[in-house]
């Protein structure tokens, strides 16, 4: 069954604020508020302004992320827009206290269903999007979490310096979003995801008080690494609200380098060639064919006849550097390429990464939706993965494709849907059951970058070691006890099933 | 006072194996056993030949790490040499059962005395090295936790690939260890501490059960990350049996550049004149003046009168790379410098690893033994931190230097001490705390590679929020229950004074 989340499955006239996952008898102590007491509440916190009733009109945006397009819509009593940790603090202070469920929302560009609310308060991030510090000749910076990822990326670039990771909705999602999913993006490959470039986490977590993990240092053995586990945390643990980022000097130059392939496996034996040539690309993506398909028009160079999976490696560093891997890329994808092109000057470098991030709007316009997941595979796997990922959606009678970031084997195994035809919702979701059982059986894993949300809840127990699950459950009781923080998302086993 | 731990600490005759730090009423359920029943136990479990009596002559290197010439030296009911998880695993169930403290040990090289133990039983990691897989095209590497940094290192090289993790005392420290400390090293400043190079973990967690938290994924945005947190947590939450590594293609060629200037302050610039002219060094590590006249001898190309400081950087990548990096360190260097030489070939290179290498051991020779810490401090702050160190010695009366990571704003602040007199030792651990005070007050953390420990136990309550506290402590219990992993190391707050 799709996970779509909507009114119905929420009782009928009752405050329907307290998350559906919440079981927590304490909660009822003095009865939820009513929504005109939440609503009072939240105004006298953020002002009258910045706190909607989840039914009006301009809070609908904040009920669903980039799955909207296929139908999975969710509910909210409020949607409030903070304008500081303290207030994010006060927010959840009086919600905890009462049982109120909180989700907190980015640029709602993700694609698990992450930020959908089942009910509760919804945190805007994005008012919070000061640059608190830049500091380009230490190599870091200081931001606030609704910051957009495009932004960081053009500040730390403004001063000679790469903030790497780039996820495809860099202009929209937020910083703070990035680090609740740890995204990624092709140049994961050479630079690693977004955790890797967190010094420090400025968060709120229950009952409602702002914590500090972490900081400048580039280097910290003395605790426990906390703010390693709010990264990828998707919000059920705390409320991110700013961040310590580090930065890198920017290469001088890249290269990006593209090559076409008759077939998957003769891609996939070019990725294992790149790899083998010693040399670190910086990216290395694919497209299959039905992904080259829809995204013909654009494609650098026109898209040659037969072309059925293609590689778009960068080579990037000085100019000596760039321009010899480069040349070790053209060889070792040459061995396996029908063709091999090497964009040259700046404008082709934007144009060619500009089209890339719009492959996913490209698939989707063919059927007017897609089922998109991120599953990740050991590198080695991936030219299965590939030709199971149209194979399963064979067996469903849906058009299936995929595109990603090859060198760390990572899809976007995607099933392409019209979203007014219900009965392909269904075969679409129970596709990508499939598709999660494939990745698993192929050693991988449900997510490499987009995080569990709600789309994939309880997918963990599939893999994970029974021991690593009770942990999992420890670690989400220890931070939220009450279970209010975006319940429903991130379970590492499924939610028993509410009571009738 | 000096954290020595000796038996006048322990009571009498009583059986000695539960951690001091152990204060939990269910582990008297049916009384400690007695040292024969666990020796006898381990026996069953390891064999006869790798259950030792904690007092016997050949189990004595057990009893400290690398503090053992200032005096630290803990004690053992028993140490244990396993030879797989599965042994770990059931050495465990049947302490943890018991209430007997369990403390992980690997090559016994740590500076914080985290592998000191305070009763219970050792167990030595170090049968367990193991190569289980190596996959150079994959960038990969799969190892027992037992297998010397040194090895991996070496197995890597030897495939063209680079594990760039470098803790000083790589030929005895192991992978294990490393990852418990989250180790660091001079190349740590382009490439990163041990954690960043580790995909996945396989650990012995209480009661006594093995996890694999991630494996060869080069991403995963699935679940928690919960091998995060067993990096760098010294073995208080699980003992590491085995890892996942991810390697990288080795750069071509590496070339380090020296440099000697008249004091801290113009060593300190020309570090920010490095951070500043836009290129990524390897590595930029620094030696102060108490730190050159010891390691005198060995100063590659010889010592000019009047250094007062010295910066030791590289270069690495490409050939063409690597020469402009080189260049431009020259460079900025220079500006600030007395001098400036380029190491050329590789045994220079070699030559100039090993002395930096050997400083550690030439200071702790000036006068026998050495309190030797590593706080982190904002790297803008290090020359600040260099002068304070040594200024705190001169109040204590004690000669100080210090040497260490100058990019990552990691000193290796050191007070040498006369290991025989008693005074000067209690001195050196006065002198520590207000180490650790003043890195604090600059904005640093009292360990960027080294760890807790037992000589750091209750900083953290120092400096970091109360509530990071509280979810630190809170890791700790739920890992944990009983407080049988490596009692009295990495408290975030000091454990309570035993009752008389």
């Amino acid at each position: 069954m799709l996970h779509v989340i909507s009114k119905d499955s929420l009782p009928g006239d009752e405050p329907s604020h307290r998350g559906r996952a919440a079981t927590d008898a304490a909660s009822d102590v003095g009865g939820l508020p009513s929504r005109e007491q939440l609503l009072g509440a939240l105004a006298a916190i953020v002002g009258e302004r910045e706190a909607l009733p989840g039914d009006s009109p301009s809070a609908r945006y904040a009920l669903s992320d980039a799955t909207a397009p296929r139908g999975i819509v969710g509910t909210a009593d409020a949607v409030v827009a903070p304008a500081s940790a303290g207030e994010v603090a006060a927010v959840m202070a009086w919600c905890y206290e009462r049982g109120v469920a909180l989700v907190a929302r980015g640029g709602g560009t993700g694609l698990a269903g992450g930020a959908v609310p089942a009910g509760g308060v919804v945190v805007d991030l994005r008012r919070m999007d000061s640059l608190l510090a830049i500091e380009p000749e230490l190599w870091r910076m200081h931001v606030q979490a609704g910051m957009t990822t495009a932004n960081v990326q053009r500040l730390a670039r403004e001063s000679g310096l790469l903030f790497p990771p780039d996820p495809g909705a860099a202009e929209s999602s937020t910083i703070g979003g990035n680090i609740a999913t740890n995204a990624g993006g092709p140049h994961a490959f050479k630079y690693g995801v977004t955790g890797r470039w967190v010094t420090g986490i400025e968060a709120v977590v229950p009952p409602g008080r702002v914590v500090r993990l972490g900081g400048t240092l580039r280097k910290d053995a003395a605790g426990y690494d906390l703010a390693a586990l709010l990264v990828g945390s998707e919000g059920t643990l705390g409320i991110v609200t700013a961040a310590w980022l580090r930065l890198v000097p920017a290469p001088e130059v890249t290269i990006p380098v593209v090559a076409g392939f008759p077939s998957a496996r003769a891609g996939c034996a070019a990725v294992a060639a790149v790899m083998g040539s010693g040399i670190q690309a910086a990216a290395l993506d694919y497209l299959d064919a039905g992904a080259l398909s829809a995204a013909a028009a654009g494609f650098p160079g026109g898209l040659p006849d037969g072309t059925g999976f293609a590689l778009v490696a960068e080579a990037d560093g000085g100019v000596a550097e760039a321009e010899a891997v480069a040349r070790e890329l053209e060889e070792a994808l040459g061995e396996h390429a029908t063709f091999v092109r090497r964009m040259g000057d700046r404008t082709a470098v934007r144009k060619l990464w500009a089209w890339r991030d719009g492959v996913a709007i490209a698939v989707a316009a063919r059927r007017g939706a897609k089922a998109s997941e991120d599953v990740v595979v050991p590198v080695e796997r991936l030219g299965e993965a590939v030709e199971q990922t149209v194979e399963i959606g064979r067996r469903h009678r849906l058009e299936a494709c995929s595109w990603g970031h090859a060198g760390d084997g990572n899809l976007h195994a995607t099933f392409l849907v019209d979203p007014h035809d219900p009965a392909e919702l269904e075969r679409a979701a129970r596709a990508e059951q499939e598709l999660f059982a494939m990745a698993v059986a192929l050693g991988g894993s449900v997510s490499g970058e987009h995080g569990l949300g709600s789309l994939k809840s309880g997918t963990l127990a599939r893999y994970w070691d029974a021991e690593a699950l009770v942990l999992h459950d420890g670690l989400k009781r220890l931070f939220d006890p009450r279970g209010l923080m975006n319940p429903g998302k991130k379970l590492a086993v499924s939610a028993p099933a509410p009571p009738d």
